[in-house]
């Protein structure tokens, strides 16, 4: 537990300056959790009422298609927080799944709990809002991306962008992520092998 | 001015619980400014170092293509923040420009106001953390409508989900946010029309 929550603790005081005396009153309110490669964080349908700070690993984000497939909308790496957000703000039940592509270990927090840990600590509003404006603004350009790009240059983008991903993600993950085929994937990989 | 920092402080009362005293703090950060229709609140490339709350009308945020049309990646009316905010977080030039699609009120703060305002007030903290929490939210739900849906679908979806933007905003704008031409729009609209 010690070794994950100084994860967090680092990670709020690079973005929102904090009493560390403060930050050692976070622990009790986190559950330490650790998933294995594939376990499932959380299941579309059922109530979203947890969010998740990863501290090691990397998951992703989908719902099942009408045809049973599987869609990537998005990756969790560590030092982010990762929930179906809206289902977490309203305690309404998950359009999303979460999945653990590697072991994972993770930072849960509930509604009830975060309400209490933000009333000892209020502060943590401050990092929450940074936390926030910061992936609002990364969809800003993600909606730019995905208007002016073509799937080849998707590719492109995100491969220069998140090097780190294409080597921990599984291909079939990260075409689904791309809105390609895993054929059209491994076509443009091969293309463009050294 | 009473009249928009009022409508500001109601929004801030609905999402977050501070004390009508501090909240009669807010007026001196805020600059009231009001747009006519097509004027511009921010310039793709100009450093953006402000956001505006929209107390009254509409703008959207879009890009110059490099064939020099615009894209519309969103829109903003009433109780709306809008900015480049990765930009604004950073104090850099922005990737976005914003105009008013009709007459619009905004109450715009620069990051350094923000600054003395959040010291002032911190618990406006807790208000920007679940409007940002929403934001990304939405943003989550987008990226599930963009893989999921068909063009017109999204037409059908957009119109259900917002109605009251399907009759304030211009059709040649709604056509860019969806991805669609004008034309395409068009021939859509006619086919479903009563």
């Amino acid at each position: 537990m010690q070794l994950v929550i100084q994860r967090l603790i680092d990670h709020i005081k690079k973005i929102y300056p904090i009493e560390t005396e403060k930050l050692g009153l976070l622990e009790p309110f986190f559950e330490h959790r650790t998933y294995k490669k594939k376990e499932v964080l959380l299941s579309e349908g059922s109530r979203c009422y947890e969010k998740f700070f990863i501290a090691k690993g990397c998951t992703h984000i989908y719902y099942v298609r009408k045809n049973g497939t599987e869609q990537t909308i998005d990756f969790a790496i560590e030092d982010w927080w990762t929930s179906d957000f809206m289902a977490f703000q309203q305690g309404a039940a998950a359009q999303f799944s979460i999945r653990a592509i590697e072991t994972t270990e993770v930072l849960c927090i509930s509604t009830d709990r975060q309400r209490e840990l933000l009333d000892k600590i209020p502060e943590l509003n401050g990092y929450f809002h940074l936390v926030f404006q910061k992936a609002y603004a990364a969809s800003q350009m993600r909606f730019r991306t995905l208007y002016e790009l073509s799937k080849e240059e998707l590719y492109h983008d995100f491969s220069r962008q998140f090097p780190a991903f294409m080597q921990r993600v599984p291909q079939y993950l990260l075409a689904s992520f791309l809105g390609f085929t895993p054929e059209y994937l491994s076509e443009i990989r091969k293309k463009y092998l050294p």
